[in-house]
């Protein structure tokens, strides 16, 4: 299908349909994406004000064969919110539609339109004394409408599931500029397909989010989290079944770190305080939020003390206070930014089946380390299964000369985790950067009825082209 | 499109692909719905033992483009396995699939076949110390298939969602017999569009369901059961609002029950030990599922005492032991059962924002009390906001004059759901009772990306032809 670049003649046409305020600058924050690997272009900016606005916008880009790129905070780490060539797109963004219209902690809903940052709308929550679970590095300027495009994980999908898990209802204008109403606050509703899902995680493909109603849940109301020093990530699986079964979904996020991670945190963060020094080859987070009556710090100590007397668990360091336990989840969230500053040959955001985890991360490194002297970064939602397997240079290594090995490194990583029931995209989504592997690795069958949905629901290609799917 | 019937030439096609033990009479059961309200037909009854020949069948269907209908355990309350005209469909049954393949302890994953019977279900998650917690009254004969063709709900969905919530991966035979292999024991997977979630709730309009990778969650340490009587539903609210304050995600079931329950059970199964006698307006059933070291009968009473003085509570009785647990049970899973023998006018499975609630009891009492002296029957999943609303004749009048009521009834009760923001159907799906109501009530776009979504995978329309969207 041919597409036109949103030119000059398509930008006069939005001017009857759109405020003056809501042409912007196409300045580079706009075009480049978080790691810094490559750059998009756009033919336009525009941020509508309300959904009207969305749906005018939609309908003439419909019209005019003029590809919409959906664009939320600029966060995503697969390149969906980047087109890099061909006919200049219309970037749309959500930046103006940032209300939290409501915030029920009976109903314990909230209503929030698309472009509210993540870490606003948990503030919201907590003044309504209730949470919003869903939360991850880039939570101060992430949008929600692209959380939700994405399906983003983070750091408690283990106790309160992934973006998906966290809605009830989305407002989308389809790519004609169509409006589907589902902004249900109901927590039951079968009254036909499952459109709500079919629109999370499809990165801006078959749709453009305007609104979400999300589910928010209680505050735990006491929370503990320690650092434990393990012997192996089997040993981590083992502690998490042990707290598990001791405090059910009080466990609220169990977090893998490896050695590697604090050593970059020394080399490019030193400021920051890290748990263990020297770093163990291996440690996991923990934390637990617990209802009245149980004590959470007690409740750690003692899981700890268990897994100490069967071996689980080496060296232990429980946060004595609310800003030690968040120095303790700075750490955690600072890994992504040292990687940055080292500058990863290959990143991997990938999910195993539990039982096929420690035995992955053994043969992966055997591998690696058989391609070349590299530093590996192993670290992630043990939990979930899914880790962020990240291949760097070796140390004072130049990274533009290992580059060279991307994509060797990338395709040996991704066929192990093919081979052992994996997913190559466990919370990153496919963006433009996986989408060979989805391809390569994907169920064909399934690869076929994506495209039938997306011809149904965008017959130009003009959402998001070469996104998820090649053009 | 024009549909050809199951006749004895489309047989011997299928002996071709199936082996002699496939075929089954076409008894009754298979054409009967529990309610007894209608009856179905079919030409054929096939039970394939594997996903191959179920594949088989659904070729040979679409090329003689023979209407199909997936059948389960046949429990569903709204006709989506019963085809009442038109030309005579293939049953396909998956009775004969019915194997638990694996049940892990450590990834909390269960693979079973759609056949597999739902208290089986819950038996192999209890024989490796775990918990499957979709549980509803027709556990004994419902299919896990069918609760996923139809995303059931029950009793836990407080605590651990719908059937949608607890399914990690399906095998889905299309239409034309491709095999959709998702079967997937992820946790996280972002590889494109969210065919899962697309297949369960499509009531066998889509695909049909061989296989599902389950999620099991840790058998709560201790549990306690309570009745509490309640002044009214809103009291009622204000007391999970307080459960949930003490407990958190302990609060594992919260069901409203009506005076009128109590009344037909006394009439129609006066065996079954009632809970309150005389019976109050209103009273609820609450189960905690608590970790360790939390005692859950001193947590129930606790909350119990702070709801008495805060007067949400005039009466309660706590089980106590395992056998009176059941008993209290027993009384909320026999009110379906108590219904049928009373007969109604008409019955709704209905949800509503949880802030709407109260008032929609109040206003649906009052307008169907002003068309009628009849008795209604309300009782349901009071956290989940969703209620099943019946109405039945007066006492000793004769169900079958007053039948002429239903649909007057019927469209009063929908209308009011419907602009007190609600769902015409929670839980039990479309099916064939509801078409109108989704064309009716239904978002007209959402509509339209339904039947494109069909068009893509349906092509002829020979999948549970009638079922969710009218032909």
């Amino acid at each position: 299908m041919t597409l036109n670049s949103a030119d000059p003649a398509f930008a006069d046409r939005l001017r009857d349909v759109l405020d003056p305020k809501a042409f912007r600058e196409v300045s580079p924050h706009y075009l480049d994406e978080p790691r810094g690997t490559w750059s998009g272009h756009a033919g336009l900016v525009v941020a509508p004000a309300d959904v009207a606005a969305v749906s005018a916008v939609m309908k003439a880009a419909h019209e005019a064969r003029v590809p919409v790129v959906p664009y939320g905070g600029g966060t995503g780490l697969v390149g969906g919110q980047i087109m890099p060539d061909g006919p200049a797109p219309l970037l749309l963004s959500l930046e103006r539609m940032t209300a939290i219209r409501t915030a029920d902690p009976v109903e314990n809903v909230m209503v929030a339109e698309a472009g509210a940052i993540l870490s606003d709308i948990h503030a919201a929550a907590e003044k309504v004394d209730r949470l919003f679970p869903l939360s991850l590095a880039a939570k101060g300027s992430a949008r929600i409408g692209g959380n939700l495009a994405t399906n983003a994980g983070g750091v408690n999908v283990l106790r309160y599931g992934n973006a998906r898990d966290l809605c009830l209802g989305l407002e989308v204008v389809l790519a004609d500029g169509r409006v589907l109403n589902g902004l249900s606050r109901l927590r039951k509703d079968n009254t036909g397909y499952d459109l709500r899902n079919l629109m999370i995680g499809s990165e801006g493909t078959l749709g453009v989010i305007t609104a979400a109603a999300l589910k928010l849940s209680p505050r735990p109301v006491g929370t503990a989290v320690a650092y434990a020093a393990v012997p192996d990530p089997a040993a981590g699986l083992a502690l998490l079944s042990l707290a598990r079964d001791r405090v059910g979904e009080g466990v609220s996020a169990f977090e893998l770190i490896s050695g590697q991670s604090l050593a970059f945190l020394e080399e490019k963060l030193p400021q920051l305080r890290r748990p263990f020094d020297p770093a163990p080859e291996w440690m996991v987070l923990i934390e637990l939020g617990l209802p009245a009556g149980l004590e959470p710090q007690a409740a750690m100590e003692s899981i700890i003390e268990e897994a100490w007397e069967r071996e689980l668990v080496a060296d232990a360091v429980l946060a004595q206070n609310e800003t030690q336990a968040e120095q303790f989840w700075e750490v955690r969230e600072q890994i992504p930014e040292a990687n940055r500053l080292i500058g990863s040959v290959s990143s991997h955001d990938i999910s195993l089946p539990l039982s096929n985890l420690p035995a992955f991360i053994d043969r992966a490194s055997q591998m690696v380390m058989g391609m070349g002297p590299f530093r590996i970064n192993c670290f992630g939602h043990l939990g979930d299964g899914n880790l962020h397997y990240n291949v760097f240079p070796p140390q004072g290594g130049d990274l533009a000369e290992w580059r060279s090995h991307t994509g060797e490194v990338k395709r040996a990583v991704h066929d192990l985790v093919h081979e052992m029931e994996g997913s190559v995209s466990a919370e990153h989504g496919i963006g433009r950067l996986k989408t060979g592997d989805l391809e390569r690795y994907g169920d064909p069958v399934k690869l076929e009825m994506m495209r039938a949905i997306k011809a149904a629901f965008d017959p130009h290609g003009i959402l998001n082209p070469g996104a998820v799917l090649k053009g």
